[in-house]
């Protein structure tokens, strides 16, 4: 897969992974939109959610729609005329980055779960090595959304001077219960398809059921039960479209997840999906610094942005006043905003008034 | 299974369902305590959430617990001195009444799919059945919990005289789209496990895996998010705990959800629990009068009592303001007591001081 636009940073290095393990060198798949400039110091670093590429937004070399496609451009909140901005998919994933689903260098079949633990502080560290790899020292900005948040956050507190402006959307300073349930049910969900086989699927194969199932799981936790009662009510699907098949869906709202996870599904690895979860759940900023609140005020960013949402149920607002508290124990100046949007954890991806303008204005404070 | 607690009521009288489809007969396995007076006015009728049995409280007979073990019994707010309380095993359940998992009359085989789509009207309408065999014309008091909430509203707009007083708790007048997405993926999880054989599994026996997922799911949609963070945090398991497995469980909250799942799985029959999980989505009180407003109306208690907690996820604070004011738009008298519980959902069981004085003066009020 990968489209002319992906590029790829190859270390031959070795790499000691934050819980023990060591890879024998790694690769990093990520984009790039816009000029560095002379004095590089102009680029923005985007860490992603559990699931997208690097891909966020479209470019002539691939013109398909990005992740972000309506934040990311010419005259859009992370402005590509003005910023050298630059996407990466996270180390452990399946979009062109090294992760339990690339050919182990032993024996070409995929890592497995041969892959050591991975955590966020490894994909912070792999992608400090393509920030030297590109000559860029200083981040103009820093920004990361959910898991991307983490990332940044692990980044931030590892490199504090590597990042001028730091921004964080809907993300948390470590898992709580609520999301760790949620996220480990899925990963048992997966677990629970007999066509996961222990990690030791075919390549492209694995447990489609299981992935469905978890990705319906997500859905329900990205978005709100407010939106979703707007949006289907009690809205049945026509007999016409029934499968007829017992305890066949009845209502649109089962449609609606339906066709989400039959999209997910053949695109994400099982694999990957269980490691990548698993840093998420693993990730305590508190481990480095003692308490949350000491380790957050450790990143040096000069400006940082906190924003949550209301009816996010998976990073719930409580947190987001938890990493807002936590940054202005440091040196820098912190902005908080609390968008009422109706769109739950997703709200970043689709509530664009809500999230454009927020964004926008504090990259471009002087 | 059953205790010497357990009576059956059998009709051998052909049974027509709501949806359509007839039962040749039924079978309500129901218990009750304390003494029906002279004047056959002091019964007071339980009808259960999704999976409890009739066996609602102790007695000599089934010294066990009971699942309202601290709300029935001698000076409890359900006084078994004053009351005759009858607690009935829904049709459609397994745990004494007929449902999927009953021998069908013409081979002795489970019912399993054969069985007709069940409504909670059904449920409502054979218990008519049972208190007209009971000689109960008229109910001192109707009390639903969770979905029982939802079998009592079918009784009380079909039989609007025969309950003086009515309880409703954490219920709603019809399931909005998060309730029924969690239910629909609950569902598919255990229609996806390949041991439920497309419902034809051997008695006892069935989709172990998938009844397990769809209880954590459960339990992640009974509780609430504060509660578990204030009982487990990021309490991990301790390594000698652990069973060492890829993937395997480290924190508590896993641990917690895994016990629960553990208890109920081989409890409860994977097809009756499709049929009861369905007829809560199908459950919508405004069928029966054009508006849920209307609907309510028509319910014929003198005294209506509705009680919901403010972190319940799957019956929402909401729902519980539109019975209130719904019931009040009819001719009897009704409270509405909104409870902080962080119990969420299962408050009902586990939040006694919550929900113990409200109910108790709800039904000693004059």
């Amino acid at each position: 897969m990968g489209s002319q636009a992906r590029k790829y940073f190859v270390s031959e290095r070795s790499f000691r992974m934050h819980r023990g393990g060591l890879l024998p060198g790694l690769q990093l798949a990520y984009e790039t939109w816009g000029e560095l400039n002379a004095a590089r110091d102009n680029a923005i670093l985007i860490f992603t959610g559990l699931s997208p590429s690097a891909h966020a937004t479209a470019c002539p070399e691939d013109p398909s729609s990005g992740w972000w496609q309506e934040m990311i451009g010419d005259g859009l909140p992370i402005d590509t005329e003005r910023f050298h901005v630059i996407c990466v998919n996270s180390l452990g994933s399946c979009h062109g980055s090294t992760g339990p689903a690339s050919p182990h260098p032993d024996d070409g079949e995929p890592w497995g779960l041969r892959f050591p633990v991975l955590t966020l502080e490894d994909v912070a560290a792999s992608t400090a090595l393509l920030l030297d790899h590109l000559g860029i020292e200083r981040l103009f900005a820093l920004i990361g959304p959910s898991m991307g948040g983490m990332s940044a956050q692990a980044f931030a507190v590892r490199f504090p001077q590597r990042a001028a402006r730091l921004v964080l959307l809907s993300t948390a300073p470590r898992s709580l219960p609520f999301a760790t349930a949620i996220r480990s049910l899925q990963r048992e969900m997966i677990r629970s398809d007999p066509d996961w086989a222990d990690g030791d699927y075919p390549p492209g194969a694995g447990p489609i059921k299981g992935m469905r199932l978890a990705r319906k799981l997500g859905m329900l936790s990205y978005r709100s039960a407010v939106e979703w009662r707007e949006r289907f009510g009690r809205e049945r699907i026509p007999e016409e479209r029934k499968q007829g098949d017992a305890f066949d869906f009845d209502f649109e709202i089962e449609s609606y997840l339906e066709a989400h996870a039959q999209k997910f599904t053949g695109q994400f690895d099982a694999n990957c999906y269980l490691y990548l979860s698993r840093a998420m759940d693993l990730f305590d900023i508190a481990e480095h610094g003692g308490s949350v609140a000491t380790a957050l005020s450790r990143i040096g960013a000069e400006r940082s942005l906190v924003v949550g949402v209301t009816t996010d149920i998976l990073f719930p607002i409580e947190q987001q006043h938890t990493l807002a508290e936590g940054l202005a124990g440091g040196r820098g100046e912190v902005e908080f905003v609390e968008l009422p949007s109706i769109q739950g954890h997703d709200a970043f991806l689709v509530d664009m008034d809500g999230f454009r303008p927020v964004v926008g204005r504090f990259l471009w404070a002087d």
